[in-house]
């Protein structure tokens, strides 16, 4: 038996002794399963968190397909770190650090303590002209990823939550939905995915996103929760592909990491019982006759 | 325009003002503009939230329908007030007081500081050789949820996720289910829903309840959110006939008012959308063209 079916078997044998009908907390059981074979443990620890959103500009955006003038994006950007936008609101309510990332917003954003820099040129062009960005651009867009996942983990973060803002960016997400992608490329995503870290995955921004780091290093999917549906019906196509039933289907299309950030508390749940809940023989039950 | 349409309409409005395009928080606006409604405010206060799990035994039990021993009601009840179970561990996790009421467990429990004894005898006979509760226990037993909900909102409680525990209560929820009520009785239950109380309603036994209840006094059904479609396939019977879509959906059958509270925080997310988040006037971010 390898180490990981070993742990899945011990780990399933703690879930079925705590004080409940064995497969009574339906899914959250299933998480807790995962959680425990991401983190290596019996006793995974989810309490440090942290939300990233990811901003830049699309040149698509240029071609009108966004009700929303591009200057949104950087507008946007301001409200996630002066606290008014709906991802600053959750994050703050389930006690997660939110950092915003300029990825490329057409504007260069402000310094802010909560924003970090790496920009990759004043948003990608539009790929109705050109590719959207160079290999090379492409490849520092994945290492800066790779590099912001090692940082958190470094600073104690366990679970990370990934969001998205960029006006034109559901074109773009379309795009790379009905491409098949198979880059050659070095596996710098796969790091992230060796650093134990869980991977709240966002609505249909990132999970296209996802659908490029998962060809590059499938394992990566292993350390990912699927936590919302997106009302954009691209999104069912990728969840397919995945295999994966998020979490919630609250009709949510916001991004900006929302989704990610409203199941996190579900994340804890799972953690909770498994680590906190008292066993048949701790609490003194009866168990089946 | 009554008041109560008055107030939708400007409900809607600020929730419309907020920086995210039209509708794309999806349920958690609707359930926004409920809390807004039941409480009468634009600002609703959720924060203050208690789960009461009522327990008690059912004489069906003896029939051999479950497969746990009726012991267990009163073990679980120990379980519950000692921090335990999962109830115990969700309501610590997200910010609620747990209350457990012995509505009638066959053993009596123990006095404990969360247990409130609103004892309707040692547990109901069995449905199969008699009336499972008279008349008068009946009352006694809608009473006492009535005067304990008004002493929750005296006590500053705005929010109250309600729970059960018996051995052998999936088989009386689902004899209420199949059974048209239509009780004459005086509408002790309206004033509930007087109280401006928001009441999460836990899976299938919670639902039956209901379904008693909300014949009394529809208007019970505007405060009551739905929060999680339980494994048991009755629930979708009475969900249907409640025309109500619960907030989650993770094949959850546990009870002990778990599903409502692994979606309070969904509650209190929705409130601090519309409580907290910015305008696009206040964030000066620039409308949809």
């Amino acid at each position: 038996m390898t180490r990981r079916r070993h742990l899945a078997a011990e780990l399933k044998r703690r879930i079925d002794d705590k004080t409940k009908p064995r497969g009574s907390l339906g899914r959250l059981e299933d998480l807790a399963l995962q959680l425990g074979l991401i983190q290596g443990t019996l006793a995974p620890d989810v309490s440090s968190a942290a939300v990233y959103v990811f901003a830049a500009d699309h040149g698509i955006a240029r071609e009108g397909v966004s009700a929303y003038p591009q200057a949104v994006t950087a507008q946007m950007v301001r409200n996630f770190l002066q606290g008014g936008a709906a991802i600053s609101v959750f994050a703050k309510l389930n006690g997660m650090r939110l950092r915003v990332v300029d990825a490329g917003v057409a504007q260069p954003c402000e310094a802010h303590p909560l924003l970090i820099s790496r920009r990759i040129g004043a948003g990608t062009r539009s790929f109705l002209d050109a590719p959207a960005m160079t290999a090379a651009e492409r490849d520092a867009a994945l290492r800066a990823g790779a590099e912001l996942m090692r940082e958190a983990r470094a600073g104690g973060i366990r679970v990370v939550a990934l969001g998205d803002m960029g006006i034109g960016n559901t074109s773009s997400a379309s795009v790379l939905t009905s491409l098949s992608v198979g880059t050659p490329l070095e596996r710098c995503v796969g790091r992230a995915a060796q650093q134990r870290m869980v991977i709240l995955v966002d609505g249909y921004i990132v999970s296209a996103a996802l659908a490029i780091a998962a060809d590059l290093e499938p394992a990566i999917l292993r350390c990912c929760v699927f936590c919302t549906r997106s009302a954009e019906p691209g999104h069912d196509l990728l969840l397919a592909r995945f295999q994966a039933t998020p979490l919630l289907d609250l009709a949510l299309r916001l991004g900006e990491g929302t989704g990610a950030a409203l199941a996190y508390p579900l994340v804890k749940a799972a953690a909770a019982f498994l680590n906190e809940m008292a066993t048949f023989e701790s609490a003194q039950v009866s168990r089946k006759s």
